[in-house]
């Protein structure tokens, strides 16, 4: 299952998506993205398990990273790809292996970009932290991730998504003290009196801080509540968990000190959480990739493996053809004009 | 295993205690109830499944019921029973085999009562509804549940309980609409809008209507919450049970009328429920009960068996020698002097 370069980046597209690459199954892929890189003179390519890192080794000033993932989602009856109209549908179409063909096209073609570039490959962005491919190499190796800039090619419609909102889920609980319910009053009714962790959530009024030039958005949600005993009893404990999304002005630690100190009198325990990521659109890179791909960038609301690279002082930003709405999704598509649009945006920036 | 009537109503509780009767496995204790019954040419003995029925027949004009279970709560490491100084331990001393000593003790001697009376003794009062043998009789043959007053021996430690308070459950739903959650205002979130209905479950106040005498003192209490989807979705259904004790001036239709216009806005499911019973002590039988036991009569608040009497149209009243806090307690025992309370009380009143 080679891959041809030579195609146009559509049909490279579909190539891609017709060769299946489920989160853990990525193998396939990696070999035929090896396979078509290797052969290039002007790259230094390694594999390191499922990802694939090609590197131009030029001497330039400044490097940028350009990064994706290989996986998708589970195939969902939409295999093979197909054209209709304007419209490439199938599995990864949008999220994000029409962002791949654009990697592929520019790591072919571009043999002397005014920056240097690290093409970056990765498996298992679609599944949980611990098996992420960037995070791996962000341990293992992150020299691989280095540079001054970075484009994650996740779906944004071809709209600079600049770096992103950190998260923090916390469990608050509300205690109280059991009685049978038909003395309630010998009890103290931990349901009720998570009431006033609810009215918090309820009063609160979400900051929208201008950072770096973009207006982030940020939320605080209580995403589960459980409580009870039976249905007779009045219930001793009510755990409702807490999902704050922050702004990149803040770090993870300062959203947790935020959360404690809003929740005070309650027990407060951190579930998990991971930081935000600054845009950082001054950078000269940063400001020629703008200058380059034009429309007005806008604030990543959503948390994405951006912030990977600028937990390693590396500014990134999310730039890809694919839909986000449409990500995940069973019709699943991304529009052709919209892949060719980032090849040509991406490759006047790079020359 | 046979029970002999004649010896102490203490040391016939402890014979009773000692024949296990684990609901669902009362048939060697009905078979030793009936046994001892049997013979005795003043009583008419029944047996229907494992309940015995045993009645005098002297024409008089008026019969009550003296009720009781014959089932335990799961064996906990407390038998055979023991004495300890004035108390008798063991599974069952309490709730409620004291009280069943007490009703064979007055049927093996009061021969000629004022009023005529029916023991009642069943099966399977620890468990679930279905298999409750007094609401199998009550369906099956009400006339054996009938009679102008009734005295459920549940434990009350030697105090007149009237009555009992209905129960009603109902399932309140918050609505909601999904959304991922780092875009949390394009949903609604259904945990924080559950928050309307503990705002109502705080603002409540309990009703204490004084019934036929005695005063009641109504609950209205989450006892379960549930909601969430996922960590990063905002939920779109938040489930809340409601309990709500009421008092036997409502029926459990007016219950749960009184629950969906204090939750209107909200969809209302009722779980289940059961009637409140009236203490009904201004009947003359009931009088004299009062009188001969002597002590102020307090409301039940938890709902009692008492009910299915009162369904039937018989006032009832819980009393019986057990300490209600102790029912279901490893450490479980019953007070000897209660026992022979009970049952100088008892007679006193039956002659």
């Amino acid at each position: 299952m080679g891959l041809d370069l030579g195609v146009d980046v559509a049909e490279l597209t579909a190539a891609i998506v017709d060769i299946e690459s489920v989160s853990g199954a990525e193998k396939a892929l990696a070999d035929a993205v090896e396979g078509a890189l290797a052969p290039l003179g002007h790259l230094r390519v390694e594999r390191d398990g499922d990802a694939v890192i090609a590197r131009t080794e030029l001497g330039r000033a400044e490097r940028v990273v350009i990064a994706g993932h290989l996986d998708t989602v589970p195939v969902n009856g939409n295999l093979p790809s197909r054209v209709v109209g304007d419209r490439l549908y199938g599995c990864g179409t949008s999220d994000m292996k029409s962002g791949l063909a654009v990697m592929l096209k520019l790591a072919a073609t571009v043999a002397e970009p005014r920056r240097d570039v690290t093409y970056l490959f990765y498996e298992c962005e679609e599944v949980e932290e611990a098996r992420n491919g960037l995070a791996r190499l962000a341990l293992s190796r992150p020299e691989v991730l280095e540079g001054d800039f970075a484009v994650l090619m996740e779906p944004t419609y071809a709209t600079i998504e600049g770096g992103c909102q950190g998260t923090i889920r916390v469990e608050v609980t509300a205690p109280g003290e059991r009685a049978h319910s038909a003395r309630s009053w010998m009890g103290s009714n931990a349901i009720h009196r998570a009431g006033e962790i609810i009215d918090i959530l309820r009063a609160y009024r979400p900051r929208k801080p201008v950072v770096d030039g973009l207006e982030y958005h940020e939320g605080l949600n209580a995403v589960f509540i459980r409580g009870g005993v039976a249905g007779n009893v009045i219930p001793d404990e009510c755990v409702v968990t807490v999902n704050h999304r922050f702004a990149p002005d803040r770090t993870l630690d300062e959203a947790e000190a935020y959360l404690r100190e809003l929740f005070a009198g309650f027990t407060v325990k951190v579930v998990d959480g991971a930081e935000a990521a600054r845009p950082g659109l001054h950078h000269p890179a940063a400001a020629d990739f703008v200058a380059a791909v034009g429309g007005t960038p806008r604030a990543k609301l959503g948390w994405t493996d951006v912030a990977r690279f600028s937990a390693l002082g590396v500014p990134a930003v999310n730039y890809g053809p694919g839909d986000p709405p449409l990500s995940h999704t069973k019709d699943e598509y991304v529009e052709i004009p919209r892949i060719r649009e980032c090849e040509e945006r991406m490759r006047a920036w790079l020359t």
